[in-house]
This record gives structure tokens, sequence and C-alpha cells, in this order.
């Protein structure tokens, strides 16, 4: 057991939980000033859902324990999963501790629940968003983690249930899908569950394009300084080690979300002639998208590059909300379903060695996209499905003169901001 | 000596640091508007002055240089203790640089001290407040840090003065007090501390439920985000190695306080009718103090019960302030001293091999109850004394005419917000 | 390859890399609410382009490659330093990969940049600046990086361009200068350069004592929190590994900002009566500034004197530019010039071993005050030069009814707070 490398895996974890917070102020930043406690308790609520879940469960689902040497499907669960009870302890010969992983990776649960949140900014009960980050944590994350970070193989070098994304497509392929940090896991399968429930629930009232305005630029700025830095562990600490290819994710982790930021305030410069602070968030958590997947198979220049693409297609893709009719309220698509698309098939292009123009193969490209679409499929499908049962029995959505005042004091009796001491 | 461990101790060193600027917003966001400034600057001051005292005679009261292989006890200082001079470098064969325990402790005497300012919001004179931290610390923190973290023994396994709540209990009980990263001396320890300061400084004007709003929820849950950040380093960083107990804190350190954060919610909703962001991270913090002398020595199991027990808990007792009428006001006696000694107690039931449920024996129960009680009575008397004998002097407490006009102008000339060329 | 101490370095990347946020945040309140979103968007702005222009070519300039043995000057590039070319994988034998270096590097290079920002708030056009940063960071910073942090040498011990202020002076003096972790090519440079700009820019419209009053000091000391908490891994990292010497570091960086700020406050007491959370945020950025190239070469007792001088010090320090009139809006020079200096100074008398009062030469001060100036002098003439340039071209300064309205919505288009929907 190395201890750098526990200690890099531990500070790691550390710094993806506090993502959480992070989105919560990028999020809530960016709504009414009337909806800013909503935004951010579905943030927070995941984090108390997610935190117990992944203990009692969700480890056990994505993680199955081995039996002889093979690594069993997600949901193959025995008695000794319940709990964490497998893992209390450091086997002779581990890298680390496996609780080490276990606290990593229940970050990582944590983030992904409620990135999808920001699709359903101020109309939302906070009672049946919990239901559903419930359900969806349990049957879309939980196993789709095993796809993409689930990295047992068979001892005897067989088939493995066990991240099919990231290792069973090789079979086929030659080439198993590039997934590093979960470009596919968290990206685009938050995404694609955001792009269900903005469907589900509906538009606001009175959406349109510059209807809602970001009440507290500065908290988004805040949450995107906050997530860039956490995703330093998110990314970096895939590795699970602190190695050359952690430092590689480490400066792509630098370069493409900078290279965004820069790209996106270009576009927006263009395009509407100024270059907004909510723009320079959006580009930087854009670049941090696209590169999660691609952090550790990208020469820094390569980084830049998906960088400046990212940023430039993403303050692209957030109109297309106002074009197709869907009220994807915090760009959840437009961001991480596109960075996460783009991130995802880039690789096919650029990934070292066996991307198509080192290989001169299609086939990394072909896995990426196959990766992608079966997480966004299988994601939005069931996505789709939980929350409508949920708006069609208790109810998802609040009632609109409830929108209107203000989901703050209807949901939760509070008031974002109580100023009225403050002079002027 | 390992650098990996001596990373982890170092870097958790900082996390624990910010948990005080962490603090300075959970507790800002509580307070109204216009003493907002105020409530911040008690926990700043503290991390001035502890920082200033740690190093010049804290460490030596609380971790007095060994002679002849006895660990001297507290306050037994000589000449080479003085401003850190006799562990200013590494001996051979030492796990760690001495100097990265000074610096992982200091943060621990740092955010003690500012954890107490929360009882005594809106009313306090900023000067009365840093000469009560620095007395408090010199009389009650340092010794009582000694008694809790002072792991020294005899060469010959001789009674050591040095940390006999978790050692010299052992000679009677055969087990010693279990406080992993500071249940009784930080949590325990502050929320005694908070109380007598409630009862010498009286009542707010108005106080009764419901008069005083926070201001600012979004920085309640920054701060709580930020402690919960923090607390990582704070637990899991108390191991001073990264290892399965490390990692075993870790996971426990997400495990409590998430499901802490869920029964506080759940007993708002009961209760009220409304889960509240408040609620959400008073649930979170309750669940942090309650696991932190707790959490290499649960399993994560054991955690969440601990984490749902201490969230309903304190939920509920932080209502005893409006039927006993003192006015601890942002509750640190209601989630520190009360989760404080949920956690130390638990611990003499649930705790790992020692526990009631394990062992079959009350000893590790009866070694908890004297541990929690010897610093909650100890640490109560002297804030009590120290806090009257300031009041009496100098005062405490400002003028009921500033209060109501807004203590940051009187006391600090300075607004928390001006916005008076905001529109709206 | 040591991984505790490649985890140590890039974990200490992530935190400088947060110091900009908190940069931000730190300069953001101190500024009206009108010009926040401009004032957070120089840093952030300076996180995207420093971020990608580091990457291109700004690591090459600073540590270019050796050749034969010798390390080459700033500005040596051949094709292979283009984009970290040369530096992707870790050699044989060395002791970290080079591209945690180049990460930890990069986010001191972004945060030098950002700190110059505070002297032009409320009335740069955002385009002006973002030119000014680029050039400057080409020609100033990251050769003067290179002077300081290329500690690269010959074989053979003879002379080396790189690093000739910490290094190279020591063939004439019989001492390198001290910078452990950038007094001078950070702290003075970006201090030298905020007072060129100042008087490039002029004064603000109503530029006074008391005209410009903070309008979220809550802010301000968040990112002083932040700013703290980062600069451990400013200071410690600058080891490179996690040793003693980092652990000293480390508790001098607790040591010296906590005795600056208590200084500062009482500077501000009896001078005008009441302690403000501007003075005490400022206080400990001026001991952080003050001890950064001090840290690892101070006892403790004396990193608390440093401290408490520069706290006093930079108190008096700000009030410079009311007297001599020029406008350093929030107070670069003051802080980070005067501060920088002052630690930088302080070495000649107080370095371990080499200050004058241990060895009794003066070389240990001549060299310092070579190396502050060399710097100073350079920084300031190139940017006023270059920002002289901008303003005379596209203009740097934006309309004074621009200003008197609010910088936000001309340049950005947004507005840092819309509260229409909050009571009070």
């Amino acid at each position: 057991m190395d201890q750098g490398n526990t200690a890099f895996i531990l500070i790691a974890a550390a710094l993806v939980l506090l993502m959480t917070p992070g989105l919560a102020f990028f999020y809530g930043g960016l709504v009414k000033a009337k909806s800013v406690i909503s935004m951010m308790m579905m943030s927070f609520g995941a984090m108390g859902l997610m935190g117990v879940l992944w203990v009692l469960y969700g480890y056990a689902i994505a993680f199955p324990a081995t039996d002889a040497g093979v690594t069993n499907a997600p949901w193959h669960i025995d008695g000794a999963d319940f709990g964490l009870a497998n893992v209390l302890t450091t086997p002779e010969g581990a890298a680390y501790p496996p609780l080490a992983f276990v606290a990593f990776q229940a970050t990582f649960a944590i983030i992904t629940v409620a990135l999808v949140s920001g699709a359903i900014a101020d109309r939302a009960k906070f009672g049946a968003w919990m239901i559903f980050a419930g359900i969806w944590a349990t049957v879309v994350y939980f196993p789709v983690a095993s796809w993409v970070f689930n990295f047992g193989l068979a001892e005897d070098g067989s088939f493995s249930y066990g991240g099919w994304i990231t290792h069973g497509l090789q079979d086929v392929f030659g080439v198993g899908a590039i997934d590093f940090a979960g470009g596919t896991a968290v990206h685009i399968n938050a995404g694609a569950a955001a792009l269900a429930l903005a469907l589900v629930l509906g538009k606001r009232v009175g959406f349109q394009k510059g209807a809602h305005v970001p009440h507290n630029p500065p908290f988004v700025l805040l949450g995107a300084g906050l997530l860039w830095f956490g995703w330093f562990g998110f990314n970096a600490g895939s590795e699970l080690a602190a190695d050359n290819t952690a430092a590689l994710a480490f400066v792509n982790t630098i370069a493409a979300p900078a290279a965004a930021l820069l790209s996106w305030l270009i576009v927006e410069k263009i395009k509407d002639g100024k270059p907004t602070s909510v723009g320079a968030a959006s580009g930087a958590v854009a670049g941090l998208v696209a590169i999660t997947p691609a952090c550790a198979a990208l020469t820094p220049i390569w980084a830049i590059v998906l960088g400046l693409l990212a940023g430039a297609v993403c303050a692209l893709a957030i109109e297309l909300k106002f074009k197709l009719g869907f009220d994807d309220s915090l760009d959840v698509v437009g961001i991480h379903l596109v960075g996460g698309l783009l991130g995802t098939l880039y690789l096919g292009i650029f990934a070292n060695t066996s991307g198509l123009i080192y290989s001169g193969s299609f086939n990394q490209l072909i896995v990426q996209a196959i990766a992608a679409l079966a997480v966004l499929v299988y994601s939005f499908v069931l996505a789709f499905i939980i929350g409508f049962a949920i708006e069609k029995t208790i109810g998802f959505r609040v009632k609109n003169e409830d929108e209107i005042a203000g989901i703050d004091t209807v949901v939760h009796g509070e008031e974002g901001y109580v100023l009225s001491d403050v002079r002027g």
C-alpha cells in the first residue's frame, strides 16, 4: 500500500465533495432571488440522500464483489456487500484501502445526481426531487457507474460484466471506450436525465429568452471557482495514484477550461456584443465537462483545442432550448450533455495512440459513440419514466401561483435574503 | 519519515484551517444583516489570536516536552518549549515532521475558540471577545487538548499525565476514552463555554422564537459546505497517516452528516411542515460533530445510525433555549454540546470491540461519560468565571441601543452590504 | 519518484488555483456593487488567458530546456518546448513528474497577473485588460519567474542564466537571494505593475479617502479565507516535497498572517478608533505576502515578528495613495509591493544562518535588495509602457459617464445583484 497514493485519493475525494456545494452556488446564482434556496437545497438534499444510499447499497450495486475472480454484474449483491461490510479492511497487497475508493466514488454519485437539478429550477417540489433522486440513482447512476468505473476483469481474462463500456467493448472492437473520469457516467448521464425532467415538468411561467436573469453572478463565479478546484480531484484523482498520468490529467484540467472560458467569451462578444461573467463561468464548466473523459488521453495542446471547441459549441448549444422549446433552465443539456458528448467523441479522433489521427482506425470513435449513446438513451428513458410517474402521482411541479410567488417561501418557508435592515 | 503521510497531515491542516472562514459564513448567514461583520470578525479574530498564541506557548502547554521518556503534564513548560524551539527539526525515525503536527493542531485550537462565539451573536464587544478568547484558550483549550490529544506515554508504560482522557483512564477501567478527533476537546468544550457565555451576556433584545431570522441562508449553506469539506481533514487527518483507518474515518464523515441532514429535515417537516436550508446545514453540522469522536471506531452502518440520531436529537435540542430561556443565539449548545455528547456516549455502546454491544461491558460507556463530563464542567465553570470577570470589568456586552442600531456600525464602523446602487 | 511528494505538489497546485477565485472575491467585495462583475472578471479572465498561454509557451519561456546540462536563459526556446512537448513524461530518476511542476507553476502565473487588476478597479475595459495581461505576462512574468524559480544549474556548477536571482547572485556575493515562494516574482512584480497601471489609467471619478466604500465585506472575508487556505499550497508547496521544510513553511504561513491580522487591527483601532473586517482581511493578506519569500528561512518566532511588522506597515502604507495622489484602488501597492519588499528585505537581517543577525554579514541584505529592485524596476517600466501603449491606441479606461453609470452593465451587460424580488 502506498500512503502517498492513499493520501492523494482521500484528498481528491474531499475536493470532489466540495464540488456539490460549489454546484449549489453555480446553480443558485443563476436563478431568481426568490428561488435560490430551492435550487441550493436540491444539491444539498442530494448530498444527504446519496451519502446514505451509497453506503447502504450504492457501492454494492456499482462495484459488486468478485466471485472466483470474476467481477459480477451490477445488481449482483450478496449479503456481504450491504453496508460496505466486505470492504472495511485493506487486503494484503492492495494499492490503497478499498474504503478510500468507496469515498472517492461516493462523491461522484452525489454530484451526478445534483447536476440533474439544474433543469428544473424554480418549479420542483423538494420531496418529489428527493424521491426522483433516490430512484434514479438506484436504477440509473449506480449501474452506469459500474459500466464505466468498474475496472475489474476475470483472472483468466474472460468477459467481465463490470465496466463493459471501458472493457467489454474491447472484445469486439479491439479498444474499449475511454472515459477517464466520467464524461459518460457523470455528464452525459446527468444531462440526459436533465433533458427528460425538463420535458416532464414543462416550461416555467413566462419562459422565453431573457426572461430569467441570474440574480447573483458573483455566486455563479464562486460556484465555478469551487467546481474548477474540486475538478482537479475529479480528474487527476481518477488515476487513483499520484503519477505522471495524474499530472497530465491535472494540466489538462487547467488548459481545457481556460481555453473554453476564452472561447465562450469570444462567441458572446461576437453574438451579443458583450462578454459576461455568467459566460466565463459557463465556459470554464463546459471545458471541464469536455476534458473529463479525455484528460488522461490528450496532450495539453489537444486539450486546449478541445476546450476552445467546448466553449464555442456549448455557448451556441444553450440557445437550443429556446428554439426547440424545452426549459432546461440552467443549461444542463447545453453544457453537460453537449460538452460530455463532445469530449467523449473527440477522443475517437485525438486520443493518444488509438484516436483516428494516430491509428488511422475508426474503432475508437465507434466505441466512444456506442458508450455515449448507451448512457444517453438509458438515462433519458428511465429518467423520463421515473419523473413522469412522480408527476402523475404525488406531483413533481409546484402550482403556477407558488412559482410566481416564489418557491422558497412556499416549499421551504425561508427567504434567501432578509435585507430589511440594509440601507439603500 | 513517510512523505505521503506528511503530505496528508499538511493538506489536512489546510483543510481544517479553512473551516474557520467556513464557520464565519455559517454563523454570519444566521444573524441579521446588521451584525454579519461582528459575527464573522469573532471567527477571524480567533484566527489571528490563536495563530499567534499557539506558536508562542499554546503548543507547549498542550504538548509539553517529554522528560526521560515520561510525557509531562500540561503547563509543564521549560524554556525549550517556548516558540516551538524544540520541534523545529524532524528527529531520526519520526513518522512525520513535528511541525506538521504543530500546524494540524493549530487549526484545531483556532476553530474551537471560534465555535464559542455563536452563543453571543449581535451583542458582544470585539475587544472583550478577543480577551476572553485568549484567556479561555490558555486555561481551558490548551490543557484540555492535552488531556485528549497528547498521546504520549512513558517508555516503561507507566502512568502518563499526557492524554489522561484517552490514556490515563485505561489504568482504572481497562479502556481509555475514545475521542478520535475531538468530540470532547473541541465540541463539548466549545459548547459548554458557549452556554456559559450565553448566561453571562444574557438574552438579546426581543429574544423569542422566530424573532431573529437568518439574513442569508446561502451563506449558511456555504459555511456548511466549507465546514464539511474541511472536516475531512479534521477527522481523517487525525489518524496522522493515510491508511485504512483514515479511509474509514473519511467514509464515516460522509455517511453520518448525510444521514443527519436527512433526519433533521424529516423532524422539521413533521414539526413545522417545511424542511429548511438552515435545517439542512445544521443537520449536516450536527452529524459532523457527532461523528468526530467516533469516526474511526464505528462501521459505516453505525455511523449512519449515529447521524440519524444526531440530526433528530439536535433538531429538537435547539428548542431548549426557548424553554429554558438562555440565548445561545446560533445553537452552539444544541448542536456542538449535544451533538458532541451524543457521539461521545454513543461510542460506549457501539464502538468496535469495546462498546457495550460488542464487549458486554459498560466500561467504555463509563469512561466516555467521565471524559465528557470532565470537559463539560471544566470548560463551563472557567468560561463562566472568565466571561463574568470581563463583563464586570471592561464590559462584554454592548449597550442595548447599539445592539438595536446594529453592532457592525457601532463596533466596526462598517456595514455588511452597501447596496445603494443596486436596482430594485 | 515519490508519490507522496507528487500528491503534495498536485494538491498544492489545486490550492493555489483556488486563490484566484479567492482574489476575485477579495477584490470584488472591496468595490462598489455596480462594478463587482468587472472586478471579478479581471481575475477570471486571467485564469482563462494564463491557463492557455502557460501551456502554449509560458512554461517554455520560464523553464527552457537544458542543453548539455546548462540551463538556458529565459526566451531560449526551441521547438521541443512549445506546448509542453518536452515534459510529457517523467524521466528516470526524477523526483516528481515534470507536469506536476508545470501545473504548480501555472497557478502562480495566473494569480500574479490577476493581482495586478486591483489597481484599476471600476474603470478598466475588459478587452484592454486582457491584452495587457497577455503582453505583460509574456515579457515580464514569464522571464521574471525564470529569474526566481528556475533553480537549474549547469552540471559543472558554472554560471547559469536560470534563476539569476536565487542562484546567479551567489557567484558575486556568496549568497543567492532568498525568495522561497515568490515575494519578488509574484508580489513585488504584481505590485509594481499595479502602480504603473494606476498611473496610466488615472484616478477614479471622485477619488478621495472614504469615497469608495467596500460594498460587501463578507465577500472580502471569503476571499481572504480562500487566499489563506490556498497560500498553504503556495508556500509549503514551493518546497516541492512534503518534508520538514514544507512543515516549517506551513507553520509560518499560519503564524505571520495571524500576527499581521492582529497588528493591522491594532493600528486601525489606534488610528481610526475601530477595527474593521476589511482591515482583518487586509492584514492577513499583508502577512501572507510578507512571509511568502521568507517562509522557509525564518523560525516561527521571527515569522510572527515579520507578521506584526507587515500588518502595521501595510496598514499605514495604504494611506500613501491619498497623500501621493495615485488611485491604486484596492491597495495592491500598499499590500503586495510594500509587503513583498518588507518580507524580502527582512530576510537580509533575520534569515536563518545567512541573515545579518546570524552571520554578521550584510551580503544577504544586499542581494535581497538587488533582487527586489530588479523586479520592481523591470516590472514597473514595462507595465507602464504596455499600459500606456494600450491607453493611447485602443484605450484602457472607460468613459467617465460609463464609470459613473456602472461598468458592469456597460462592459458586461450584467448586474451583480438582481434583488427586485427581495423584500425590504
